[in-house]
């Protein structure tokens, strides 16, 4: 199992010297979010990740959960793991003061996550989806309910779920069957089942609250007959205690094909007492708040995988030996070269290595986004915010969680046989990892929801914030000649991305099926050069302090040379998306659906 | 798990139509080798893939291979299964009359062999590797070892493997330390531990015959002084029956990300009795016998993967309702559209299909490059077969294991959350599948050999036949108008394919990095170009049957169509691994090992 070490540099990197987090934070009147503070929670956090969560994700690999007699177990170490996690009062750091959080902002959080996912994506993800209902709750419970469920879910001892899916709907939730029949005392029994929640029963915690999406009887069919209820497992006593069992049981957990660790529960509601969060019918547009988050979240699931396959294949590149360079030996007293010394293993590791820092750039900015709507912030500074973070949320979830896949895989190949082998655990952070390109909408929708809802939806408005910083920051960057080599592609590409929109737009007039045939590589190229304003903007920074004169040399160089990579090797692969969607959708919807095989 | 039907049409297609493999075989004196001839055998090892092989795919994976007090066991059924395909004669196909074989052409071998590693990988690697040990003997054996080991090994009851990695050696085989100390009577004492041996010890044979590289105390370093052994587990009476154990053991078994069926060893030689085979320091030599075969044998397993995810998905796609067209409902009277009907869904199986049948069609039109080998054909053909066999071989062994993987990818993607689980079997097929993309040489060692040695050790040369044939077909089409959309691509990504290697030859002169920084690239350009030939030609073909009249316009239809698929949305990815790979190694080379982290 490679080790895993908090990347605390590169986060100190991308957080404070590129987005500046600490003005960012004081304008929001986050006070307390000072840079020691900052520094001495995310060393804190490093701790705990490194060796607490990271030494228990091979056996939460090996051991997965159970579900014996109706309860579900989860491997040893995750109680102990969380109780720590809860003592650390790590669930509490970005919740309101007023229901027990520390009132630091959710920016703060999304950064603390990477570390928690890279050292155990399955354990981090029980928290992760408590933080969600919490959210939930907080955004569109009653006073009442806030006052019953918050304290609790912040503080940890309780825990939540998103109940979306059922077997015959996840992607189309209008076709959802779970029914909430109103009780005379105003909650609801809720009936139906659910499929694929994650962390869904546990012994982690002493109750959780399940966010659940269910259809009031006479409500309208589809997306717009949807109410939102929190049903807890245990019901709640007058005094906030937790009383009987309500309604809610796992009737049985997935084998899968990773995530072990994480309990994937079907759970039934048979009359189980829930209560409506939100206006009736409105619950899908509710359960946005969590799933924008959840989305979020998993983008940061692909960084987290990229880091963490990158340590793992860089301790090994630098360790095994086998064949010579071809520019001549660089080990000549061994019995070989280590491999980190062939070009296409470089290729491999920088490949991971900018997926990671790239990402984690990007997730940090889309963060800072989300602070803006937690703040005070005069109204048009949060529209721009919540435009940008809507045309960057599904970009981030898909690609990321796609490239971050990439990543694994790399991580494999670098270890050559040795990454199909448990014991040296590359391929659990594969299999693990693939799931982020599936749950909270797969990576089609995700396309769908960029290039149909958002972006052709606006008529290309959406895009206008997002361009015009990159189009800024082109114009700022153009007197550095250093800059040119990232400037110049910088603008090409993103003018090509405004003419791939027309393109697809025109055609979309015609038939409305280009939108899906586009979408997926339209995704990617939005994805990478995405990517690419935000390697180019950190090229500028460490250009920047390299010129201004740094002890650091060898880390601003990396960071000046891993954009070099980005930009030659990486960014040029948008070439081939651009080619292939532009050709449209034709050939895809010409053949019948009976003559797919003969 | 989804059901494995043998693709009897399509392989029909390509094997008799497209290659008239009869003329083919008649002209190699392979008189047996009639139509009738092959459409028997393949029905039958259809059935025999459908239901023997398949029905087990999934317990194999579940259960894996057992290790206990050094006795290996395979999963349930595999026994048996196994023994039936020895009474079916599978294992003497292609072998030598002389041996007990049926003395068939070995691109027969090649297709049956998709058909029962699309079925079950796991399986099917035991014969595989039987089979590439036989020719192995057959190639450079003395007349007395093959008399002694081929008519067991032809038959079955013997079945034989190949050990070649160390611990400390996988790639870079001339730092071997496993040693063959010359006996008076002859025979070696083999010491040494070779790991991931597939299929290295198992209950389905009585003996095993291990074909292993080891070097003679006094050899050169490196690899000019490994020789190759025939070395057997159960030593071998005067008589030919089976005796005492030879000093050849199990030491463990791997637990893998997947192939769990498989029984991957590390095998312990200690003063084991082996026979040298072929002459003595030419151990690597013969050992490409092997090696080619496999890497075939691996390209095989990428369309077997493509195949099965594909009927996988297209099943549940065609079954699945969610969600309405975006051109309007195509299921009114059903609560949603089945999924088939979205763009994106289709984009994952038509690169599935493209993959699977394109695929095919190398891997037969290869097969047949290697029956030249075996026949009496006149030096010069001979030679031509051989250039272009050097030439494919490494691009279809890591293009089609990279394609093949991804398609199962696409499978899980279809399957949405139901991809995840084991229970749907899609996830194995993604776990079994990545293993060809590391076993007989990573993608980045093909694309090594593909480049370096072979294209520019060659000055090029070796692309010359190939690159003729398919400027022949080019000017043969031209006359269709058809043809065009095909033709026009292929002329010019061909052109492009001859720059690129003339500009990394440059480039290569000044920094020989150049080659690894450029190799999978080059790799994944010539795979898509190549691809791109074998589809422009199964389009023609469907184009002359469509104008000729037929009973089966769909089929044809479909293959017109699928080929439009694949030139106006996979083979334009080759446009962003030339744009990669032309930007060259620096930025790769730029970063110290220590720099690349802090």
């Amino acid at each position: 199992m490679p080790e895993y070490k908090a990347p605390l540099r590169d986060m100190k990197f991308v957080m404070q010297e590129l987005l500046d987090c600490e003005t960012h934070y004081q304008k929001l009147g986050y006070e307390d979010a000072s840079i020691d503070m900052i520094d001495a929670i995310t060393e804190e956090a490093a701790k705990l990740a490194e060796q607490v969560f990271a030494p228990i994700n091979q056996i939460g690999d090996e051991q997965g959960c159970t579900w014996t007699d109706g309860v579900v177990t989860t491997p040893d170490g995750f109680k102990d793991a969380y109780q720590q996690y809860v003592q650390g009062g790590w669930p509490t750091l970005s919740s309101p003061v007023e229901f027990g959080g520390q009132g630091l902002p959710s920016s703060l959080s999304v950064a603390i996550s990477e570390l928690m996912i890279g050292a155990n994506h399955s354990l981090a993800m029980y928290p992760g989806l408590s933080h969600g209902a919490s959210a939930t709750i907080e955004a569109h419970g009653t006073d009442e309910q806030k006052q019953r469920y918050l304290p609790k879910l912040v503080e940890g001892s309780w825990m939540g779920t998103m109940c979306l899916t059922e077997p015959h709907c996840g992607t189309d939730l209008g076709m959802l069957r779970s029914k909430a029949e109103p009780n005379e005392d105003g909650s609801y029994s809720i009936t139906g089942t659910k499929i694929f929640i994650s962390a869904g029963d546990h012994d982690l915690s002493e109750n959780i609250i399940h966010i659940v999406i269910a259809r009031i009887p006479g409500s309208p069919n589809g997306t717009k007959g949807i109410s939102l209820f929190a049903v807890p497992k245990f019901s709640i006593n007058g005094d906030g205690s937790v009383g009987d069992r309500n309604g809610v049981h796992c009737g049985s957990i997935e084998h899968k094909m990773g995530i072990n660790g994480n309990a994937t529960c079907v759970i039934n509601f048979d009359n189980a007492k829930g209560y409506l969060l939100g206006e009736v019918n409105r619950g899908l547009n509710c359960m946005f708040t969590f799933m924008n988050a959840a989305r979020i979240g998993v983008a940061n699931e692909g960084v987290s995988a990229a880091e963490a396959a990158f340590q793992g294949a860089l301790a090994y590149a630098k360790d095994r030996l086998q064949m010579r360079s071809l520019s001549g030996p660089k080990n000549p007293d061994g019995p070989a070269d280590p491999i980190i010394v062939h070009p296409d293993v470089r290729r491999m590791l920088l490949t991971q290595k900018s997926i990671a820092e790239g990402g984690r750039t990007l997730l940090a900015y889309l963060a800072q986004l989300v602070d803006y709507g937690h703040s005070d912030a005069d109204e048009a500074t949060k529209q721009i915010a919540e435009t940008k973070l809507a045309l960057l949320t599904p970009i981030a979830k898909a690609f990321l969680s796609e490239l971050g896949f990439e990543a694994t895989s790399h991580g494999v190949q670098v270890f050559g046989g040795h990454g199909f082998i448990k014991e040296w655990g590359m391929e659990q952070f594969m299999r693990d990892t693939k799931i982020s390109c599936i749950y909270e909408g797969t990576t089609g929708i995700q396309a769908l929801d960029l290039l149909g809802r958002k972006v052709l939806g606006t008529r290309g408005e959406i895009i206008k914030p997002f361009s015009a910083e990159v189009g800024q920051f082109c114009a700022d960057s153009m007197a550095m000649p250093e800059m040119g080599q990232f400037v110049q592609p910088l603008m090409s590409y993103s003018k090509e991305w405004g003419e791939l929109i027309e393109a697809i737009g025109k055609k979309a007039m015609a038939n409305p099926d280009e939108v899906g045939g586009a979408s997926v590589d339209f995704l990617m190229f939005s994805g990478y050069l995405t990517l690419g304003y935000f390697w180019a903007k950190s090229a500028k920074l460490a250009l920047e302090k390299l010129a201004a004169g740094t002890e650091e040399k060898s880390f601003y160089e990396a960071k000046v040379k891993t954009a070099q990579f980005y930009f030659q090797r990486m960014l040029p692969r948008a070439k081939g998306h651009a080619a292939c969607l532009i050709n449209g959708v034709d050939s895809m919807m010409a053949l019948e659906s009976e003559d797919f095989i003969f």
